[in-house]
């Protein structure tokens, strides 16, 4: 199916992405939590079709033009993960009268200006920071808790819904244990900061937790109420590095024409370049850093041509393989090879459209094609 | 005309912009070299319009996709500077039929391919590596020129034009000392490839050279006979640091909403991610990276606040400044503050639409709004 591919495309492995689709669906079922993922990562009410088939009904993403998105395709229970744009009040009221919208609050300023504002009524997540230092309620800033939760509760259209938070320096773990200490952490300071708001009398809140590394490799959730992963629909090399996934748990790859060859360089030539993969780059332990791993097109897929295998730099159009004496010998100009992403949020985001394996075209949100 | 700005958004000052591509047509008129502008930066037929005002009549692009637009959009001279994708032939032929076509060849195997498969005639440029080591024939390879140029002229369509280079190695530079060093080495490379070719007979060549930050400082172009930059139109804060404008020549920045202020952290939370800037980094001397610098709206444009305001960390949809107290004291949530963009090509192509100070929204290629 990839011989009509003639630019950088991505291409999805729809098998892959419904299994870790379902391998979550069923964690978080067995687990007795909310299952609500984060869709900023497809962007594909297509996609999101697949979530609805393995049960989910709540959804996560990070974007009031995206909630429009997912609304208009049928979502009627969205969480817009991300403190509140005031500038977008217009398109969070309209979406407040047509579905069950979560907004993210973390500033008395906001929760007087959504008093002041809403047209109908919200649930409000307190954005808690547990420790990822992003933003967000110091979980231990006890004032602040307590003065952003009474301004919100004092909001007509606001229902306090509970705490959330993304533990994103997950991403800074290497192991398994680093993974699930920072989750006991995270877990810790939403219990501390429940307390100081039971002292207030506020109570029957619920934990939200973001972030794939965690949700892919803790496996008790009963510190928590709801998840909301997005990566893990198709993974990334950044995953790999984690430990929250096998490179063969990867669904999504973008094929790449061959143009160049540079055999006394060890160096292959792509079509293929920042604008399509993104310019985020896996830095690896001895400092390095990367643009993307290497496979080969199979019969059924793709086949990863192990780490060796590099895009050491990107142009704007252009990107330059490291490539092994082995990588080169089966490599001519014109062939494609496949380029597994760093970060499968940022590539997808900048090609818009999935070609899957059994050559089905799924636009994205922002696809100028449709 | 910020106020009906409600998200991420590309800011354009046209008289900017108009003055870049003015300058730059004047120094190559004056020089008396063609200029052949690359569009890649802009991607909108609205801006080409603009360069065909100051005179422009040939210009450069990096993709089939990109010739295509602009042909639909009048554009009937335009050498794509970029290795010939085979996949992509149809296209090149449809193209090759209609306008005077410009493509970019490095190997025997891509002049043979063209000779056996272009059904219009094209003009043939041999991409020559002068030092930049992305890609092309090394200009010290005397074998590999003349067996490419041979295998050029054996092909009944295509016209040996002359030889391309892009010296991006200029992008490493930081004064104009060194440019003018990395131009000099470059053009005298260009002339032993030259004086190679003679030797087969081979003459009437024409010099074109890419890369904005030469093109910017350099005075005498006496050693080539084509221009080719793109970047100028807008610049960014990567040619800032090389030293091939001043802050005040950039001519986009994007609006992006203030979301949260942590005073306490010097920080201030836009909306305004990695997703709407690129994940290109500025590394600084020090060895530091940051994703932006920032600005503050006038009432005709913008205002740097100075180099100490940074974008340290993006994520998909945030933006996380460290801001001094001069800025944090000025800014509100719901405010919005504008980011000088560190590549402004990565930038734009992300964002698909200009807003320029007067108001007019002008669509890029790929624009969904269109």
């Amino acid at each position: 199916m990839l011989s009509a591919i003639t630019r950088p495309t991505a291409i999805l492995n729809e098998s892959i992405a419904r299994t870790n689709i379902r391998r979550m669906a069923e964690k978080a079922r067995q687990q007795g939590v909310q299952f609500r993922p984060h869709f900023k990562t497809h962007q594909s009410a297509v996609i999101g079709d697949w979530f609805r088939e393995a049960g989910v009904q709540a959804i996560t993403v990070s974007s009031v033009e995206m909630a429009a998105y997912f609304a208009a395709h049928g979502w009627t229970d969205i969480t817009i993960a991300f403190p509140v744009n005031w500038r977008e009040i217009a398109a969070i009221n309209d979406l407040a009268g047509r579905v069950d919208l979560g907004l993210v609050v973390e500033s008395v300023e906001t929760a007087e200006f959504l008093a002041a504002n809403l047209s109908a009524p919200v649930g409000v997540w307190l954005k808690i920071d547990t420790g990822y230092h992003r933003t967000g309620i110091p979980w231990d800033n006890g004032d602040r808790l307590r003065t952003v939760a009474a301004a919100v509760q004092d909001g007509a259209k606001m229902a306090l819904r509970g705490l959330l938070t993304h533990a994103g320096h997950s991403y800074g773990a290497r192991t398994p244990a680093e993974l699930q200490t920072i989750y006991d952490d995270t877990v810790q300071n939403l219990a501390a900061a429940r307390i100081v708001l039971a002292g207030e009398e506020i109570t029957g809140l619920t934990n939200s937790l973001g972030d794939t590394p965690c949700c892919s490799v803790v496996q008790d959730f009963s510190a928590v109420e709801e998840i909301r992963p997005g990566n893990f629909v198709f993974y990334d090399l950044t995953q790999v590095q984690i430990g929250a996934c096998q490179r063969e748990d990867i669904a999504v790859a973008v094929a790449c024409p061959v143009v160049a060859l540079h055999p006394d360089d060890h160096k292959i030539v792509i079509y293929g370049g920042g604008v399509h993969l993104s310019k985020e780059a896996l830095v690896q332990s001895d400092g390095s850093r990367h643009y993307g791993e290497l496979a080969i097109p199979t019969a059924d897929g793709w086949q990863p041509f192990g780490p060796e295998n590099t895009l050491v730099s990107l142009s704007q159009e252009h990107g330059i393989i490291h490539a092994s004496a082995a990588l080169m010998s089966q490599v001519k100009i014109g062939d494609l090879l496949l380029v597994l992403p760093v970060h499968s949020c940022m590539t997808v985001n900048l090609l818009k459209q999935y070609h899957t394996l059994e050559g089905q075209i799924i636009p994205m949100l922002g696809w100028a094609g449709v």
